[in-house]
């Protein structure tokens, strides 16, 4: 079913480097989907930033993210990205975009068939475009995350490097929260269940709401109770499970996917997520985590955190959310796509 | 050697209508093209919103000016408009692009030809992206507005509609400042130069630069000497043109074409503008006007203003910057480009 004879071109964000050092979960997936079809044999071009690490071709005309240079004009980097790639599609037997609304404005201008991985809808002020292109081959990240009308082919779950991500037999006992400083993560959902709970709560990631963080995150902050580090990369993550026993994910608004949720589970740390949006398809309620719908459920959830079986987390993750298992579900979206574009040729 | 059996697309900006209310410089000159095109027979469509008023045919996929329409994002109505318009190429022997960088990067995707008139380099960020599409066909709108290295088929100057801005035989005592309220228009320089001369300055045009506004001129405004009127349309434009002995722009950068001062000198009235960009190309230094190179030149400009003749400011816009000599220049562009169409087919 898998034909990897045929060329592809993942067109990846240019905020940030693909890998992301940090922060940056598309480009993270468009990472890992990029290497995971590499390994397979297919012949991948990686639309990405100059510094990007592929073992793909790289094809690059912004030397760094816009988000870590501030010469750059965002817009201008992307419109520069976004056609450089599009210039070359007949180079190509598929398109694989993952950059958001942008892209789907040049797809009827070429021939090459274009599918689009949609992340997330950021604003209902975006939707004319999926309306326009409606037509276009979708996928889904989650079941939940769909919007109605698009032509979606298939969910394909993201999926992460295990090898990133090693169990940690026995987590310690802090409550760890890894996300955007933003309110639609709850961080300050975070913060009261360590407080009712009387548990220490470490808090990392980029502050991408300032209002946010200095009225109702800074305030909390003692360096003791509940403590803030800062963003991490993959070795402060790790350090992170190595100490935690659940990851707090009190999503305010339905969550999309929840890259998180899968690296926490697989280093096999218990995670503790508002049932809102795709945290009910990632996490199995009882299994590997906890699905609450307030703060006082997720601290009566805390109590039950011994029953979670460390090594079940890890092996849900493998099963449901690995790089093979998402370059499965692409393949099988590739094919379905080479299959119709074949019809459609006189 | 004009063409009118091609058709033509004139991709006008969508921040305002076409042609703009009030403000909307580029909007207001893509209208007086597309009237002025289609009165000499040629088969234009504009691309514009759909509330414009035009003779051409109207193609619109975005309702409003996005700066008139809380409820659209600039970002998606750009996108969706600039698409729409390359996606009905092959309807079109030429496609006449007034929108700035973002078009570019869809002309290597189709074949139709596509000339773009530069209004104007907003920040040097947006280089990149004229450097990599440079051996397009570019038109200047004045000599002085013109970067290194692009494809110039010429420079035609921007037109107005002079049936809109009849002769005021006789002008009043007051100055008057038009344009928006941001440093770059010098809106201070000319309530320096009215203080100084104690004579009264009526200022209208929208508030771009808040703070600007704020600190530099609303301390100033008396309502007597020193007067701010809001944004004005054309009746309001004649209304000053009616009153007033002369128009101060005292630009503190380069003008890149500076609309205002033909709009003025049609209705008769002198310019007094900084010798910056473009205006030494629209104001002849004593015969229309004078060029100052700081407060103290305009101040003493102020006393030869009797020495101008009203008739002659007129006749030179009628010769250089009505909509006919404009639609003259664009015709001679688009031949030069049909011919070396010609050229490259096979």
């Amino acid at each position: 079913m898998t034909r990897p004879d045929k060329k592809v071109a993942v067109l990846s964000p240019v905020a940030w480097r693909t890998p992301p050092r940090q922060y940056g979960a598309w480009e993270t997936v468009a990472s890992n989907l990029t290497e995971g079809l590499v390994a397979r044999g297919w012949d991948v071009t990686l639309f990405a930033t100059r510094d990007s690490v592929t073992s793909a071709h790289l094809h690059a005309v912004v030397d760094k993210g816009y988000e870590e240079d501030s010469t750059v004009d965002s817009k201008v980097a992307e419109y520069l990205h976004i056609s450089g790639a599009f210039e070359h599609a007949a180079e190509f037997d598929l398109i694989h975009s993952h950059y958001d609304f942008m892209a789907l404005t040049y797809i009827r201008l070429v021939k090459t068939p274009v599918l689009t991985t949609i992340h997330g809808f950021s604003s209902p002020k975006i939707m004319p475009v999926y309306q326009k292109y409606c037509d276009g081959y979708f996928v889904s990240i989650s079941d939940s995350d769909r919007a109605a009308g698009l032509r979606y082919l298939a969910t394909v779950y993201n999926g992460i490097d295990l090898s990133l991500y090693p169990l940690q037999e026995s987590g310690g006992d802090d409550l760890i929260f890894l996300g955007r400083i933003h309110p639609d993560k709850g961080v300050h959902l975070a913060i009261e269940v360590a407080r009712l709970s009387g548990r220490r709560l470490i808090i990392a990631g980029i502050i991408q709401d300032e209002v946010y963080y200095r009225k109702q995150v800074k305030p909390h902050i003692d360096d003791q109770n509940i403590r803030y580090i800062g963003p991490v990369g993959v070795a402060g993550k790790n350090e992170l499970f190595a100490r935690g026993c659940a990851l707090l994910h009190l999503n305010t608004i339905p969550e999309r996917f929840g890259l998180v949720l899968a690296e926490a589970n697989a280093a096999g740390v218990p995670v503790i997520a508002m049932d809102l949006g795709s945290c009910r398809e990632v996490i199995k309620h009882g299994q590997t985590g906890f699905l609450v719908n307030n703060v006082i459920e997720a601290v009566e959830a805390l109590e039950r955190i011994p029953e979670i079986d460390r090594r079940a987390c890890r092996s849900r993750v493998q099963q449901h959310f690995s790089i093979e298992t998402m370059v499965d579900g692409y393949e099988r979206v590739y094919a379905t796509i080479f299959g119709l574009e074949a019809k459609r040729q006189p």
